[in-house]
């Protein structure tokens, strides 16, 4: 194999990939979470595979808004690639993937948070061509018991 | 009436306020986008009204996510007060609402982007309580004809 990045593929998740996709996570309480997501027309995670091993993945939200005369927002959450299979060009082609399903879903613009303290990542979603023209803003609040209801 | 903040109060929007966003907007493009934010568990255009007169809005999104344990993000988008009605207190209660709606619906965590031009929304957003721990990325589509449909 001369190249990675040159026989992976991309496709969407389904409930068997749950158990691999909580190995990427290291985290095991997300089966509700994942129900939720696989329930949503708006919500799709995204896989990177080569030879049949999962070795990426993240979240594409479709945000449908009122601004900017109706625009659909893609919203990019949960970026991974697996140890050992980094600097290799597969979160270059996963972004591209979610790009062009951004794209053929009608948005006009696709957008995400990047940490500060990670110029890597800075300079990675630069060169794909976002533009760091806003400052993401977090407000952590105490978790409450999750109702997965209405906000009342 | 003595102090505007006082006397505003907060709803969740529905098909009778679309005349009214429209003009909060200026725009009027907009019925299918609302049609779809209406028919999503997820989005919610929040109101701000005082003595039955719209004032201002936002857009509250519960984004599901396999990341940190399953968490809901609340995302922000949309935020207006409208002309006339600033500086009067009604886009903190406004936010205070919305930040009570998502603990409600289980969010951990609120987000949102804001311009680097506007350091007096980065200010409010401050007293708020976020941190502008990230950089907002945007990377702006062609606009492809619209199609609602799952990205494939």
């Amino acid at each position: 194999m001369q190249n990675f990045a040159d026989v992976v593929s991309f496709r969407y998740a389904n409930e068997t990939d749950l158990s691999t996709l909580i190995s990427l996570l290291y985290d095991d309480d997300l089966g509700s979470a994942f129900q939720r997501i696989q329930a949503s027309p708006d919500n799709y995670i995204i896989l990177a595979e080569a030879e049949e091993e999962i070795v990426g993945m993240l979240q594409l939200t479709l945000l449908p808004g009122l601004t900017h005369s109706g625009s659909l927002r893609g919203q990019i959450e949960g970026v991974r690639v697996k140890k050992g299979f980094r600097a290799k060009g597969i979160g270059r082609k996963l972004f591209q993937f979610a790009i062009a399903s951004a794209e053929r879903a009608g948005c006009n613009i696709i957008q995400l948070t990047t940490d500060r303290k990670r110029p890597d990542a800075l300079a990675f979603y630069t060169s794909l061509g976002f533009k760091d023209s806003h400052l993401g803003m977090k407000l952590l609040l105490e978790r409450p018991e999750p109702t997965g209801g209405k906000p009342q």
